[in-house]
């Protein structure tokens, strides 16, 4: 039997049409997600329940059949896992109970429990068991620079502030920090090739505020321990690393980092990075989810501007982000139907 | 007498150390900027008062004997004098009375009017009268786009959400919107220079949210608009761009805005720009602030990389945003010694 085509494509391989699939496509847009949400208690009650975020991450390829399904879980789960405090109030994003330097690392484990995930690897199994052969399954975590971000702050900051000085002023503390989730995201990741991910997509969501002189040593550094820790397990598992804001820097990750993937967001310009980029790296993206929600015409020149800048390089279909809760589902149907004719 | 040091780096002059200044030099960091500000009343109160604006923008060229002085106030000085309802709410940034399409244009000006600038007009002769000879005063506004984006929300956002996605669903309204500050912009830069600016800036704050298909229509063809505007009657004014964010981008607009100087936000590789931008601009930048909040080791590196960078391009030293309030003026007297070192 044929591989899915959004292995093949990662494989190197060109097709007529792209495969295609949606950053946080389980999500608030789908009036199926949002009952499921309803009755799940908190967001991380429905993160670890099997059953319900096999039923979310299930719901967008039943609707729209997308070449992937992403596992539904957050890149806050491997601070949870370490023993850090993480909750999610409604309407304000996840909120952690900070560690700003080596005296609050004890409030956390020195290595993770992959016991305490156990829940996702569950759902992992389920959703390969559910899903059609033709469509891939995708695990993901942060990238330890993304995260420390979040565990230093203690909740999303504009331009990680707190984190990025910390850079500055306790280097030591943030290297410990910044190893010991590569170590995480390695087992982590591993665990969920294990458990079903045919692909593994690893979410740096923000590289834009890292000055050169810290790009290297905090996020392409650490994603390229991780992506060669993974591949030293399970060498023929294909790693698309998301780095958002990484403007021009792209270019050194996309040709040193050993993934296959390299994830755009909305403000690439995708002629210069299929001129730029690494040949051997299958881009990803990279349509502004906004285009997506206005629709019409700004949806039908966002994908041929993609199409006509990848020409014959093979390369997946995406948003530049996340898909917004108030993105018509008609228009993600509008979507699909352009990507594939 | 020679011209001041500033304009003849902008003018193409290699010098053995760079002119030196910071955006938001006038600011929180200095207890003496702090007193005044405590007794000026309102945010605006103090932009409007000519006395105490020239006092707040003298004050860190008294301390520091900075090579140029920037006017003290704000870019949203057009939209209030357009007509908009704006205000500053203490600890929470600047808001005003959105405008959201054409209907809301009726509650604007359909040209600016200069008289409602008056203040600052005064206040930018009052500073030239007071500076020494070999400080460059530095005039400013805010880029169309930049502007638009907090008319329409009615306060800062992530990404600019609300403008991008008026940029996809109401073109024509976002034009008018655009064409409006681009004139507006014009007359009053031109009025900051007859009242005695010799450099003006402009502020694109938010260049990195913005999709290929849609900056080079809402932001770096309306800068060229009023580069070219402001040029026609002021043809030796040298005019810097700081275009926020624009990453790879900068490329374009270095090579066609026909604008003296580029500013570099501090995510931006100097190796890069100096390599890689147009020879003809002059480049300013871009130490990360929080490096100069760090001190240390984090500032001596910072300064010496983007000296390092620059070799024999002639270029002006500043930060890579605004300096932040809680930077240690003992720091910046650091910044100062090592870059005229």
């Amino acid at each position: 039997m044929d591989k899915p085509l959004f292995l093949r494509t990662l494989a190197g391989q060109a097709s007529p049409t792209p495969p295609l699939w949606m950053m946080r496509q389980a999500g608030r847009y789908l009036p199926e997600y949002r009952e499921v949400r309803a009755k799940a208690g908190g967001f991380l009650d429905l993160c670890y329940n099997p059953a319900l975020a096999t039923e979310v991450t299930l719901q967008p390829i039943r609707r729209f059949g997308f070449d992937a399904a992403i596992l539904f879980s957050d890149i806050l789960v491997i601070p949870h896992a370490l023993g850090q405090k993480v909750w999610f109030a409604e309407g304000e994003g996840p909120k952690l109970e900070p560690i700003t330097g080596e005296a609050d690392l004890v409030r956390i484990d020195e290595a993770l429990s992959l016991e305490r995930l156990a829940p996702v690897f569950e759902a992992l199994e389920r959703i390969r068991a559910a899903l059609p052969a033709e469509t891939a399954l995708i695990g993901f975590c942060g990238a330890p620079w993304t995260v420390a971000s979040y565990m230093i702050a203690g909740k999303g900051t504009p331009d990680q502030a707190p984190a990025r000085l910390t850079a500055y002023r306790d280097p030591a503390f943030l290297d410990r920090l910044i190893d010991l989730l590569v170590e995480s995201s390695i087992a982590y990741l591993c665990r969920q090739v294990e458990a079903g991910a045919q692909v593994l997509q690893i979410f740096e969501s923000f590289a834009s505020a890292l000055p050169p002189g810290l790009i290297e040593r905090l996020s392409f550094a650490p994603l390229r321990c991780i992506v060669a820790g993974v591949k030293a397990r399970h060498p023929h598992v294909p790693v698309i690393l998301f780095a958002r804001g990484a403007g021009p820097r792209l270019e050194a990750l996309a040709a040193t980092s050993g993934a296959e993937g390299i994830g755009l967001d909305w403000s690439v310009d995708p002629a210069w990075a299929a001129a730029t980029l690494d040949r051997k790296a299958i881009l990803q993206g990279n349509l502004d989810p906004l285009a997506l929600i206005a629709g019409g015409k700004a949806l039908e020149d966002g994908v041929a501007a993609i199409r006509a800048a990848m020409g014959d390089r093979p390369y997946i279909f995406n948003l530049g982000h996340g898909i917004q809760p108030q993105t018509p589902v008609a228009h993600v149907e509008r979507l699909v139907a352009l990507v594939r004719s």
